[in-house]
């Protein structure tokens, strides 16, 4: 007879440290089940930004799993989250995507809702009907520097804080809560949402990957095998090492906070940041290296403050000094993940004047779909019945340990 | 660790009067097995037509579930209902739709049937093969003045006397038996059966939803909020009941049975009848509200006999004076229901000179596609997490609570 | 409430002798999955050719359930099988199909193998890494003249040298190792593998779906009932069992192995083969039952050795004097399995000279499709719960009495 599967507890139990985790970890039901809950229920997650509606009445719904979340700008120009479900017979109220709107009106049966989610009239209801407990339910979120954060749970984690404290200071100059949405695209990686996480939790596979990204992307920042150096590689990497110390140094002094946030195993808000150099003209991360928006973010005025980098819980940032990109990361069933990248610039940039779309775009549309055949690959393989757990490199896959070990301590802390 | 789901018992003890279902009512696939089981196995349900099979050796199939049902009529002009599973090794003997046979000769090793279902012919058998216990198994069928209704369980409810009864001198002037199918289409709602249901239930999403169909639909009848109307609107509704009350009593003094027959909760074939008037010019539901079949059906000879209305368990029908619309609901999975609505004239109209089809359907086919919309919306929402059972109008859902109540009894008598 | 499952082992039980199988053994995921597991895991199955691979660095890749194998080529012109999963974290090495490398490389670190599996670099891995446990995991396979068995488990059944030892002489004069794929088309058949199984071990339904087949297939040797054929046709059929017991006496006496060997219920490796007759000129399973490729196999000469047919655990085989045709069964899922057939002729045959693709392919192209429609008609009806078990007929479906029988046993066996 078939052997019965473990159970989740023994796939977390038999997780090896410096490994990549047990199969059934990334391929069971039963655990994508389990991390929804845990992880995009009970956990701060990235959902959208301010800028995706910037004015009153604008609204950007994203579904994450079988939930729905209106985000929008009421009439006070204050941002809110509410479920998009309304509180009748529970249609959705929007559709996914951006939308304008005065008030929300679910077009089932025209029940009718204020911006800030109070019901104002339900037709047919009769005398007695309570509005008062029928508004639409909130959802609890915080805006960190124009970036923002939910979680479905009515209890989520305190540590967001940090976060806050944090990125504030850091996007302030790039004044991202007043950018402006250059673009959107979505791909559909065939992969588990933990495997899309790992793929860019690394660079170690850029270089035989990325050939666009390389440009501006020093691989060396991400860990390396000294001993793997050519005596000549190895003169360049302790040259670039210096030159990064030196200029962190610089630009802390220049008043931009730069040095590593690392992310912290025990905690519950994960992330890590980090100003980073950038190779070739070392502006930005476009075909050439140089600026793609002539106007650029916020309040910079200076071309050289490089790319500060954010790699929250299911979302990835680059922040550059002409436009920033921001990718978020949704599960949408064991095998198949949903990211979400958008490009930002300043506000006032014009599209075909000060930036063009293409231009800006293509080295992040590329890469995306280069990391989206990978994970594929990947998904395939751990499901194979040979797959065993692999070793992580020590030098150029330090962040993955990183991260298994946080996800395996947040599963153990959920009873797993 | 995540909660266990609550059993089937449980969801249907949450039930609370007066609002929707618990969310795993509507997406479980343990309940969807369940109400194939209690519903769509042990329940009459609508199949199909006399006239879907007008001539000797005529054949419809239809599939419910993994069940496909043979709907003929055989060389004695009687109409017949057979399992779809050969005897030999279980291949399909038909295909699904429509097809004309002398014999029912399954494609894989010509065992050959006729058309009462008895073995004639299975080649290579030897001589010892008994053929006699090898006939195409029967389904237990009626027809209700032309409406075929079958039964996949052994022990069929036996209150289907009241649905035969109430309707039969209905239908007669119409003659459903000798009508002609005009047009047929297939519609599937990304949503569950009993939302399809619900949804048809009321009309209070009727003026929001349907412009073609308000044109001769009156949503009044379905109920309203006294209070909701203005005054003006106050005295049309009166004004309308009056007429309603009056145009109703001299339709039974001509011999025309109309007064409401109402759903019996504790009944198992339940089922709502009506005759109803129409709006504008009074006589169909087309997009001027007049015949749309110069030849009425039956023995019709008054097109202002209204609209008789009636709801079956698994299907509604509007029989009017030049055509009649059949619509079936067929579960195909937990949030797939497939739609089929049959458009029906006499069988001697001429297609392009006593009607037009696309003229003829098109009221019915554009209010189709707009509650598939509406159910889909639905059942995105009702497997949000966020969404709670919502308060039914206690004026315009009152059938939508005696659809509910009828749904938990059946599931309590049956062990849940 | 609903009835719960019968467990697989009470579906086992249930079989009837000289019946088709229960419905649930045909459709049930977990039974799918204990097939996979048995039949497809632990026991020799049919994954390829030889001539797949016929140069050194030549790669072909199979999936078979979640499994990926590499059968490739290696520098020393020897045949190897490998399974796809880099040893770091799991990625594909290899795409599905044919490739030619040098080396295995995985595309995401560039962790790469020599040709026998073995690591030979793995950057940024650090000093201290051991290579040398982590080549590509071998599998175990075996070439029973050119055609190659692999299993997937560390304890293959024994009895594999029975058809090594029956089929290599037979196959000896055709070079099967040395012949070259001419052909290859993919066919996905919607129903279990059993049913596809079933089908090809039976020509019961021969004449009645396969009329380009019945040119050179005679269905009297796989089995009729006397008694169903007239005078006429019981004299031809008479005539023709004389003759084919005089040509495989002649066959046998000129040094070809002609005569049947039979599948052994209590044996693992199930497999029947034996040397047929052809219809029409006899030479071919063409369009005009004449060679389709001037360039005879291996070091045939006579075209009127008929046609050595194999039928093996999951493949079907015919090597004719001009060309053979090899069909592969994969599963998919309970209700899906993939029919992979490739055509074979003498490696130096030149298409457009020696033979016509479209000539060569076109009578099992349209036999494999016929196939396909009728196992996806029995998957259908074994589904409906109005399927019970039917008789096989005595002297057409032996064979699959047999598969079924064994079938059982191999369940009983492994637990069930």
């Amino acid at each position: 007879m078939t052997r019965p599967d473990p159970s989740i507890s023994d796939l977390v139990a038999d997780r090896r440290p410096g490994h990549s985790l047990p199969a059934g970890l990334y391929t069971r039901a039963d655990v994508f089940d389990a991390d929804m809950e845990i992880f995009f229920r009970n956990h701060w997650i990235a959902v959208g930004l301010e800028c995706d509606v910037p004015e009153p009445g604008d609204a950007y719904v994203l579904d994450i799993g079988k939930s729905s979340l209106i985000l929008l700008r009421d009439d006070e120009g204050e941002i809110r989250v509410l479920h998009n479900v309304c509180r009748h017979r529970g249609a959705r109220v929007l559709n996914a995507g951006n939308s304008i709107v005065s008030k929300l009106v679910c077009p089932y049966h025209q029940w009718t809702y204020e911006l800030s989610g109070e019901l104002m009239h339900a037709p047919h209801m009769g005398q007695g009907f309570d509005k008062s407990c029928r508004s639409l339910k909130p959802v609890k979120f915080v805006s960190v520097g124009g970036l923002v954060y939910a979680c479905l749970s009515d209890n989520p984690p305190e540590d967001i804080d940090r976060l806050i404290e944090t990125m504030e200071p850091r996007l302030a100059p790039y004044d991202i809560r007043n950018a402006k949405v250059a673009y959107q695209c979505d791909v559909i990686e065939n992969g588990n949402w933990k495997l899309t996480i790992e793929n860019n939790r690394e660079c170690y596979h850029c270089l035989g990957n990325h050939p666009e990204l390389c440009l501006s992307f020093i691989d060396l920042d991400f860990g390396y095998d000294p001993a793997a150096l050519s005596q000549a590689d190895r003169e360049r990497a302790d040259a670039h090492e210096a030159r990064f110390a030196e200029v962190t140094m610089a630009w802390e002094a220049a008043g931009y906070p730069s040095a590593a946030v690392l992310p912290r195993v025990e905690g519950d808000t994960n992330f890590r940041t980090q100003r980073l150099l950038m190779n070739g003209a070392g502006e930005s991360q476009s075909p050439d290296t140089r600026a793609a928006c002539k106007k650029l973010l916020g309040t910079m005025t200076d071309k050289m403050l490089g790319d500060v980098h954010l790699w929250g819980h299911n979302t990835w940032n680059h922040f550059m000094a002409d436009h920033a990109v921001i990718a978020t990361v949704i599960p949408l069933g064991p095998d198949r993940t949903l990211v979400r990248t958008k490009w930002l610039v300043h506000k006032d940039a014009v599209e075909g004047v000060d930036y063009d779309v293409q231009h800006l775009t293509s080295v992040w549309v590329a890469t995306t779909d280069q990391d989206a055949e990978l994970v594929e690959r990947s998904h395939a393989g751990v499901s194979d019945p040979a797959y065993e757990p692999g070793p992580y490199s020590e030098f150029a896959e330090t962040e993955l340990e990183s991260f298994a070990g946080w996800y395996v301590r947040q599963m153990r802390v959920n009873g797993y």
